[in-house]
């Protein structure tokens, strides 16, 4: 453990309602990864359902927080991806907490529609088990129709 | 995305109830990471609350499905962890889902006492704001305690 992530041991002993440090102070100690990314987890507010995983660079998850609209890294496109840009599917923020040890994020969403590029509402779709795998949902919009939207 | 991921895309238009591949085919396919890792979120199977994110290698993806108790990999020590071995605090398996690009899994759990070192229920206790940090649970058993059960 490095000598930044003295701070998130200080922190295991506060208490809710103790003054504690800056957001930017946080993510100065935080422990993105030799990319400069974080896993974030997007979780449906009211529901508890868990819709994706995807990754966040500091960027991404300072910009989240100042429009409360769900920005990721995208590392297929090496760039920001605002949730939704090319699906019309948004994510908007409802709130988002880091973990124990400084290097994942909890967010919750308030999702339209579906998370997943299949049209389903949640990407964790394929159940696996010893018997063998299978589908645990069906797409809520058929993704063809999905990313037409975004075509001229 | 490779040519082992033409299974994922094939899969994407698969219903509940379609005969799929097995386990073996599909981890095959999955998309462990360089280090041959995958993360992996940890979510109570009844109430929802999403407990922990931790990572997994093939092996303890298999121990796990076979023996329905969670076994991570440890990056910090180098090998397999059975939640729970240090604390007394194990997870027991519900169900288990892939997602759609397979690079991350969903464990439904029975989480017994605290997930977190901190003797939090969830890892997940820091809440991040524009107004800054707040932490958002108190610990449900002192850590001291928590793994003075495991000293002889």
């Amino acid at each position: 453990m490095s000598s930044e992530n003295s701070l998130f041991k200080d922190l295991e002993s506060a208490s809710p309602g103790d003054a504690l440090c800056s957001v930017t102070a946080l993510l100065d100690a935080a422990a993105f990864n030799a990319d400069g990314l974080m896993p974030a987890i997007a979780q449906q507010h009211d529901t508890g359902e868990v819709l994706m995983m995807a990754w966040m660079n500091r960027d991404a998850l300072e910009e989240t927080l100042q429009t409360q609209r769900v920005c990721y890294y995208s590392r297929s496109r090496g760039k920001l991806w605002r949730k939704g840009e090319s699906s019309g599917q948004q994510q908007h923020l409802v709130s988002a907490a880091l973990d124990c040890d400084g290097d994942t994020l909890l967010l919750q969403v308030a999702q339209t529609g579906p998370a997943c590029h299949t049209g389903r509402r949640s990407c964790f779709y394929l159940s696996l088990s010893n018997e063998g795998v299978t589908v645990n949902s069906e797409p809520l919009i058929d993704p063809a129709e999905l990313y037409a939207k975004s075509s001229p």
